[in-house]
């Protein structure tokens, strides 16, 4: 049996704790020895679970027991979450992670401590939750050269966009749904805001270019803004309304990292990825196109994940897994001299002023009568291709509604 | 330097040599001392390439370097394919293939073969083409209880069916273009008879369960009896029509396994897969759905998943990985058992007779006043869920133009 510890008996936690056990048939092909949760760390006792024995409350407990090989950590954020991660990983013991906030801050330095002592530090579950992404990325993807990587990274927002579209419903009622439903927070900015999705495209990029990507660098915007209309507008050319995390290789050889919504093409993989769905899409130069679709989030999908990082590790007791990234930073692009098309919301007698502002370039969407009440005195208008820095200059103080970028 | 060899100077085996000469950059990050294309074997000779130096005629010449470690396997067909593969395995050198015709029907014996040897055995590209899958089911899964997998494994007929649904045209019009671009075959059987798809489900059977599932004993339809009339009674209900190659798990345990075509509905993930791409879906009782959606051929793709088995070989040198299946034989349902809901098209006559014949579970469908000349004189029904045996001894003679299975 080879032991291992999770950290943190929460909804992700337990759902590790039980799929070791339910699936043992399952994990005993790859691990013939079989795996075995010996310890529970929480500051909570569970007197009724089946695991009760199990739970401790001191990390020591852990690091200092020889039989450990691998620890999960599923707790969240960034402390003790670290320092917890930093000491196993100090005492011979592998770990992986469910936590995103802790492997965008922090994962670089936990990898280095990995590394100078032999051991591996993976993070599965952190991005698409039961999708396999980083290890197709790392043992199936690695004589690729990426060039665009990022996706629907964030099951509640993709939720709300998508029963706003189905419904024609406002974003404040869908929010509120999807807070009853649990899809959402009842603090919900970490998602509506994109900070989510910024952590999750900032861990992709650094996989995928091998040098660190920094949230705090990447422009980051949500869907507050987003109105029932745009979806009516959306549709007339053919598209749907989606927050994106991306990151593009540029002509020049920077990346191009940030998160917002995009107007998605009908003709694009991501396009009809709708609910609570998440998906990765990855071009490289050889393989072309690829999408990776699956559940974000949620217990047994997340766990599934963390449990196979758990199987990896154990199989490779001794072998040190090479590190996802290194140290170097990724300098990312001058956002302002990307180019996107743009499309622009605004107030019917906008239009003139638009129109004068962008030139021949701009085209306005014809709803082709299909015009709802909700969209009286407004109007839609599509930029061609111009830089970030040219589209600011150009549309200066006009009054717009709202303003998204075409994928 | 880590030396190879590749069987085969065709499409996929100049793809391979290429490839790992353009990308030595990116595969250098896991295997830090590169890898070297150091013998091609084929019976042509290629003096205008810029590898004709490296052209061999003997496969003794490979098999008794003892420097080459890796052998790609990129000729197809069963001989002498077989028998170089298993040359080289026992000459202490692990082997790659795309060939799945060889995988499907000598893979167990090659892989025992590698077993006996301390070799491994790889076949990614034999499935999905670029779309990493065989890697992912063995790497990142390995801790679930797969109960679904298949899905749109052949580009040649998803492209035409996706014309035909486009434009509303026949099969032998459409196959006649993919012919013209190179989509399809000049002899296009294997592609529309379904026996493409047969051979790569048999292989995704055969990982998921780990017993081998025989291609022979697997139920196979093929898309020469679809017409553009079925693509019109779909739509009316929400479906597309899809070849899919599709392995269950039923409720007493056992596998079902079939190639046909399907009435895929559209809130499903395969449903907007669409021209010359595949995807293969999964579903597993933790990690529920899945989707890994890309290029199923062409010569960059297939490619890439070859030298991704090299990659993952190279880093395995002396150490065998574990073989995909082993020598049971998976034991499948009575296909006659299984339950479906059943598509009919017949000429009007017959509605009377196939209503009495099916009764009241009988759903005709309703066009919706949509209805094209080329429909005029046929109708279509959809029934309840009955067994293959039942949906027979119903039909009974009435004679009916198709019948399709709704996914």
């Amino acid at each position: 049996m080879i032991e291992i510890a999770v950290l943190g008996f929460g909804t992700v936690g337990s759902g590790v704790v039980e799929l070791i056990d339910n699936n043992q048939e399952w994990i005993r092909r790859s691990v013939p020895e079989g795996i075995h949760v010996k310890y529970i760390l929480d500051i909570r006792d569970f007197p009724n679970s089946p695991y009760a024995d199990r739970v401790v409350h001191s990390i020591d407990v852990i690091t200092e027991d020889p039989e450990v090989r691998i620890v999960c950590e599923t707790m969240g954020g960034k402390e003790p979450a670290f320092t917890f991660s930093r000491k196993a990983l100090e005492n011979g013991k592998s770990v992986c992670t469910s936590n995103k906030e802790l492997v965008e801050a922090l994962g670089t330095e936990l990898m280095l401590t990995a590394k100078q002592n032999g051991m591996s530090y993976l993070f599965e579950a952190s991005v698409g939750g039961g999708i396999p992404i980083l290890r197709p990325l790392r043992n199936s993807l690695v004589q690729e050269e990426i060039t665009v990587i990022g996706g629907i990274l964030n099951g509640t927002t993709n939720y709300i966009l998508t029963k706003m579209e189905q419904e024609g419903a406002a974003f404040d009622d869908v929010l509120k749904i999807a807070q009853e439903k649990g899809y959402a927070e009842r603090n919900p900015e970490a998602d509506v805001e994109g900070y989510d999705c910024g952590r999750k495209i900032a861990i992709l990029a650094s996989l995928a270019t091998g040098k660190k990507a920094d949230y705090d660098e990447i422009p980051c915007e949500g869907i507050t803004k987003i109105a029932a209309s745009d979806f009516a507008y959306a549709k007339a050319i053919g598209r749907a309304v989606k927050l994106l995390g991306i990151a593009r290789k540029l002509g020049d050889g920077s990346w191009s990292v940030r998160t917002a919504p995009f107007l998605v093409p009908d003709d694009h993989p991501l396009y009809p990825v709708s609910g609570v769905f998440n998906a990765v899409f990855v071009h490289g130069t050889m393989v072309d196109d690829l999408m990776f679709y699956g559940r974000g989030a949620g217990k047994n999908p997340t766990a599934s994940a963390v449990v196979s990082d758990v199987v990896e590790l154990a199989m490779h007791i001794g072998v040190p897994l090479r590190s996802a990234w290194n140290e170097e930073k990724l300098t990312l692009a001058d956002s302002d001299l990307e180019s996107h098309r743009f499309y622009i919301r605004a107030a019917a007698e906008q239009a003139e002023a638009l129109e004068a502002a962008f030139g021949s370039g701009l085209e306005q969407i014809d709803l082709g009568g299909q015009e709802e009440d909700a969209l009286t005195g407004t109007t839609a208008f599509v930029t061609g291709e111009i830089s970030e820095r040219t589209f600011a200059e150009r549309l200066g103080s006009i009054e717009v509604q709202n303003v998204i970028r075409l994928l």
